[in-house]
């Protein structure tokens, strides 16, 4: 008799965490699929430094200290700084986990470089890693700017950004992860073989505090926690989003996806982001290369929704009972 | 034995004729599946009452002189006049069929109210009728407005116009058709089952000279003068888009695919019409309406190109060949 195993799947996120950051780390962290072997942190829904410290602090609780953390690029490619948006701290709290104040990490950030950790691995596991960018762009820009032979090398981008069927988030035609980093964001569009995870299905997948309310009911430390800080994010989507009746899991969708692509329905389209002023940061099909073959970007335009959020109470639930 | 006898669609074109318009009309005289009862008069391209004179040429030329022709709204239901934009002279001639000169056509424009005979047809036939309109909505949504109960009672309405995952042409968000009255177009999209048939797919059904030459070669009077008038639009985008190396069959398309939906691939959504000044006439998903079960919208994604140009060559070159 033999035995088949199916191989975890190698993967890194590129994480501004950000609640609905945390959440794809549980995700990832519970997924038996997944082989988490680093995240990156980037700036964003708050500066890249707290972003680092939130991802530590979430794996700490999450009982996944084996996990190495990197500092990825602090601004967007196209500018020397970062200013971090007032709206973030109102959607994700001051300290980006929805004020829930998690004991200062034990492991420590790596002292290695964020974009040289990402291609050596690439380099090292090929078409079995998972890249899952749930930020700005500026890190993966730089990794295939540094080391263009990647971009054919990997085997599964998968992203949460951009908006291509409905409206974006920060103005009409832009979504805030695209936003961040337009110029980055229009090289990886027109160069990697990528899957876009946007506002287009995110927003259709909600969570509310009837879900969270059974995280808290398991009485664990894990479970109080990640109930207490995406409570903070349902409060802020009842201000921000009063339409949707609940809070829209952006990146851990991105991370379900990336597992499971049958989560979704895509569309294959060549496509480029809008760096003009006017328009920037708009994802959109290219009308040059409409008739090319082989589009590089698959478009998730409609979400399975019922099966991806059994699969995530599923996940996180069961691991919230361990930690 | 039995014979079952396919019953031909009744079909009602909604063009503000334009060259493309001018495709339409023909595809929708020579296609046997459809019974052409009726063409509304729209501005645009051209002023209304030049495209009724235009419709009116083009049926006399293609021996369709049993199709009424009704002149409907003059201008946006937001404004009081219209002026044509210089750029459809440049792309559609002065006189809006690439300046070919055509004989004064012998039937007159009805004298019936446009919007009455829609209403009556739809009354008339129901699920049996198809509407295609390749120009503004201005039309539709006064009969809309005029009528509200038509909405659910037509059949299939099968428009040209918008743009969803690509840019516009007229602005980065804005197609020409719906942004002529976009606050028309949003009525309608808001309330009438549609097929969009944008920008996203007319821009990959594509005309050469190649074409155009294997009508003038058949000596007849209707394939010199369709050869005349689609090279001054290919010459036009040779111009304006030099991308794509060949005219768009924007208004065609729509024609083929009212009665074939097969060729395209769609996406369900229910949408909006910007109408805010900013991004006015964008046609994209609502996202307080995305998890609403049955979208009213289908929005053609992709096309079967080759099916579509091979359909058209065969339709187009078969009546030319007759007059």
């Amino acid at each position: 008799m033999e035995v088949v195993l199916m191989a975890q799947k190698k993967m890194i996120l590129d994480l501004d965490t950000g609640i609905d950051d945390a959440m794809a780390i549980a995700y990832a962290v519970a997924d038996p699929d997944v082989d988490l072997i680093g995240i990156i942190g980037s700036y964003g829904n708050v500066y890249v430094e707290d972003g680092v410290q939130n991802s530590l602090k979430i794996l700490e609780l999450l009982g996944a200290t084996d996990v190495p953390v990197y500092q990825g690029l602090a601004h967007s490619s196209e500018s020397d700084h970062f200013d971090r948006m007032p709206v973030s701290a109102q959607i994700h709290g001051e300290n980006g986990i929805g004020d829930v104040d998690l004991p200062t990490p034990a492991r420590k950030p790596e002292t290695g470089d964020a974009i040289d950790f990402f291609i050596d691995a690439v380099k090292k596991y090929g078409k079995d890693l998972i890249l899952v960018p749930t930020g700005p762009l500026t890190n993966l820009d730089a990794a295939i700017k540094k080391a263009p032979e990647i971009a054919d090398e990997i085997g599964n981008v998968t992203l949460m950004g951009g908006a291509v069927t409905v409206p974006g988030n920060v103005t009409n035609v832009a979504e805030a992860n695209i936003q961040q980093d337009a110029s980055a964001a229009n090289n990886v569009f027109r160069k990697v073989p990528l899957t876009q995870v946007g506002l287009d299905v995110t927003l259709r997948t909600l969570l509310t505090k009837k879900e969270t309310q059974q995280w808290r009911d398991l009485g664990t430390k894990s479970g109080r926690a990640f109930a207490d800080i995406v409570d903070y994010y349902i409060k802020a989507y009842e201000v921000t989003s009063p339409d949707l009746h609940g809070c829209a899991l952006h990146d851990p969708f991105a991370v379900g996806v990336a597992i499971n692509p049958d989560f979704v329905s895509t569309i294959s389209l060549n496509m480029y982001v809008t760096t003009d002023e006017k328009y920037y940061g708009r994802t959109t099909g290219d009308p040059a290369r409409l008739s090319d073959p082989n589009p590089n970007v698959k478009v998730a335009v409609n979400a399975d929704v019922d099966a991806y959020l059994k699969a995530f109470m599923s996940h996180l639930t069961g691991l919230f009972q361990q930690n």
